[in-house]
């Protein structure tokens, strides 16, 4: 899964079945024009594939990594291990506990190697937040990224006049 | 608090006394020569200031914010939504409930306003993950990054010595 | 959404989403007579005008603010921030962790800036709260409140009088 | 424990070993000049004397109630079930839980019986919420609470400076 | 809802809506052949006719009490304080947090006023735990009691046969 | 431990490291005169041991068990599968979760096999209720239990008039 | 239910309503060819009988325990009470809690007598772990973990390559 | 560390200050005369170090690894990822949250890498573990495992006679 030019965020996740929720930053990417490479890599079950691929991401173009887990969810934080790229970490909500296990193994990470980690099963924001990393030094995603945050305002304005014209 | 360069990282906290805890992410910051300033800006009791500053962070050559705060820790997320930088959370541990109130607060974010969040009490792991997005269009600072990798490889090392040593 | 007189609660809540939840202060709100306006203001997606919102209610005759949200609930302490009025949230359940986020993310604030926390998606007490605030300084309505408590009495006697003949 | 004029405030808890956390709502008070009066009641041990002084508390002018108390904390509530007056509670810290237990016995009422709660152990905030509550309705209250909005936005610029002189 | 002999257990719960929980106190009761009265009554909405009703309970000869409730769940805790008589607390499971916020207030109790826990949503072992405190005084309920518990005895001992037979 | 007659309540605990806790439970037999033993009994070092007790003890006169536990605790349900009388558990607080696990661990039982719970490290609460229980058919215990509940008052009255006086 | 062989595993379980939840540690161990045998054997209501099984287990060739539980789960910690064999437990999910009652209760056992704890309903992991114990000391077994290990790595390939296609 | 033989058991832990806790697992194994290394791998910092090592462990003679961890504890996930060894995990207590995190972290693994996980900071337990798991092959050990349990039991009837000395 990905786009066609040369993907400078990498999107890794430990199974297919995490690709429902990990699908939204892909999404979220692909509104922004940002190209990616959605990748299946496990941490428990791939272990040198997963770190391969996290210590060639960044000779590859990649300067972002996006990651989501489940359960005691190590993805995460081995491809923080294996990059000096910033990781964001997306907590994948599985069976029982409500991504709390999810969420505490991957943002209680050690010092030396951080996770950015972002809200229980919102891989959009995982997006987002890999944009806001590449709009720091580029100034047209810095602009779509400005665009986007009046949407957001104007959708708030328009959900305020409908609220208020069903009174 | 800051150093003397036009600072790229902008480090945010509601008052004081969290800069005990915040104070790791100036060091880590002094330690890869990334300037920065430190600002106390309450999201609760000036709010309108905290807006200004961060509505103004990118164009005053802010590249990535920092932002620390406790219990019902608003200050990162308000942050989030004054502007498109990449904000990274550090939930600050107040005297009940070992940071889990922080952690919380500041992680769930909805869509559209990511926050990066760190560990409970990390403010090291914020001043590098900050040092890693730069680093992702900054190759002085991505070597930087991987001699830092090497160290605490190095450190690991003399570690698992001593320990045998000790046998 | 509100009703015809100049309203003296102010509802809020960051999308239209939270209505299900929200709509029962309103409706609490008509049972006792208490005109009120219902607003989508997002702490994160319109901030100023939340803002602008919370520090304009009591010039406009607004007494008591209702707040609902949830996840990193920002939107109650942010309008407590902005008002001397009193504050009520509402912790909105989301999809994962049954509203314990949003919780605390609202009544953990600090010195300085309460707000008068209610049950998790309690809307319906969160309108209570209001007209039990109003009604310290209103005869009219402390009345209703004694004439609505009886009427609970009065359930509560009758289910027990039908459990009974179910025997 | 209390001043000289007559209460408008009843705070009440169940055993002086909760003044220490108490005592906090009353230095509030007395900074606002509301006179109120402090009583040892407790649900359990004196559920009748304490039912009475809240069903009382109106017709001896209290307008509004703060409860503290920890654990199954019973005595917020079942004084919101006395009176309809507001009544606001302050979950006490007892030796183990960190006053979750305390929170979640306080906050969960069921509909038909408030209780706005404040952060754990932050009496100083009840106190505050209940100047919020009278200030509603009082303009010199309101003034004052604009006052000490102020005051803390200098204390927060005045520790900006402070960190910015340390840097 | 009871049965015809002068009642030696008395069942409360807050409202009605509870009785679908509880009824499992009253069928075990039943099993037992022990006398109980069921009864609808509110700490929160009927305080003083449920204090009334737990102070009277012994003179009725009532000899153990069943309380059941959810949330901020203050009604076996509250008749624990009304009578000297042993209190029986079934947590009642609500909408969020499973049962959590219902077993704490329940539990929690402070020293002088105990209730005797069972098991989030377990009515059934509040009734057998009201027939272990009866048979204590009572050698045909003891009998009883050891017949019932070689009846789960020996549904173990079938379901472990037939667990082998489909092997 | 214990006393001189013939012991009707047994208090067990799996280790002499329960003592500092469980001894509350001794003293508050001792304050109404109710005769005890205290036992060092393992649900996990000598099973056979503890299951032989429990299932001795109501032959040897003992018509309450009250056993106290932590972490993992086993003790108390055991107890309650080796005897038909009624078994209070007491969770104990280890050095982590500060008695969450046992709390969990002794009041999650199943059907047909309840544990009277109390509050966490609360051993007075779980002889008190144990006094309740032998009351409930002995009337020199109930009137104790009377006489008890009316010092909880006095007391509470002494202490809201030390608080009044030190206003 | 169990296979032709003498067996070396003994699954045991409070209820067969535990099977489905169980069944997964027999089919993994089936895959492997390692006799076992599955019994309903329940702590608190056939505990000498449970006792007696786990004494006799190694003599019967038994070398590994799997035990399931949930709630107060005090089956595999007093099958470890019993015997000297690993065992390893599984925390059971019921109706409420999400299976953290269940872990804490297998998993926080005392120094003396481990449980190996697996994931919340992951039984078929338990049955792997017992393959892992037995392959320690059996070269066939352990080939078949790596014939197993490397099936789990052409697994995550083929969905790599699948979400690759997809793309 | 370790001692002179050819290493059965791998101790491995990501920091020296992990050591404090983990030596109780060293000093468990001195007891049964097992000999073992201990080593600080970090899956962080080291993580193709601590791959190799678990690669190699089972061709080096090792038979059960042992690793202990803190926080987002990924180490004993990783080194069962990279054997197939049994490997058992000691979740290490940090700063906050009490090991909750790191129970979570190493607990809630996915099908097909399992860790046998022991009761929070109990590194003794874990050592112990290890004996058991080579008992069930090495009767010399599974003779050890019983004096062992009867030196418990022992113990407990010691502290037993010491109560009722007490008495």
């Amino acid at each position: 899964m990905g786009n066609s030019e040369t993907p400078v965020v990498g999107i890794a996740m430990g199974s297919d079945s995490d690709w429902p929720t990990m699908r939204a930053a892909a999404e979220m990417l692909d509104r922004f024009g940002v190209p990616y490479e959605a990748r299946v890599l496990s941490a428990h079950r791939t272990p040198r594939a997963m770190l391969d691929w996290g210590q060639a991401a960044a000779g590859r173009g990649i300067r972002v990594v996006i990651a989501g887990a489940g359960g005691a969810a190590h993805l995460p934080g081995m491809l923080a291990a294996a990059t000096t790229l910033p990781v964001i970490g997306v907590p994948v909500v599985l069976k029982t506990l409500d991504g709390l296990d999810s969420l505490l193994s991957i943002v209680q990470m050690p010092t030396g190697v951080p996770v950015a980690t972002v809200a229980i099963g919102n891989a959009a924001n995982a997006g987002l937040l890999a944009v806001r990393i590449l709009g720091a030094s580029d100034p047209r995603l810095a602009a779509a990224l400005a665009d986007y945050a009046q949407d957001l305002e104007r959708q708030v304005a328009a959900k305020d006049a409908a609220l208020g014209a069903a009174g």
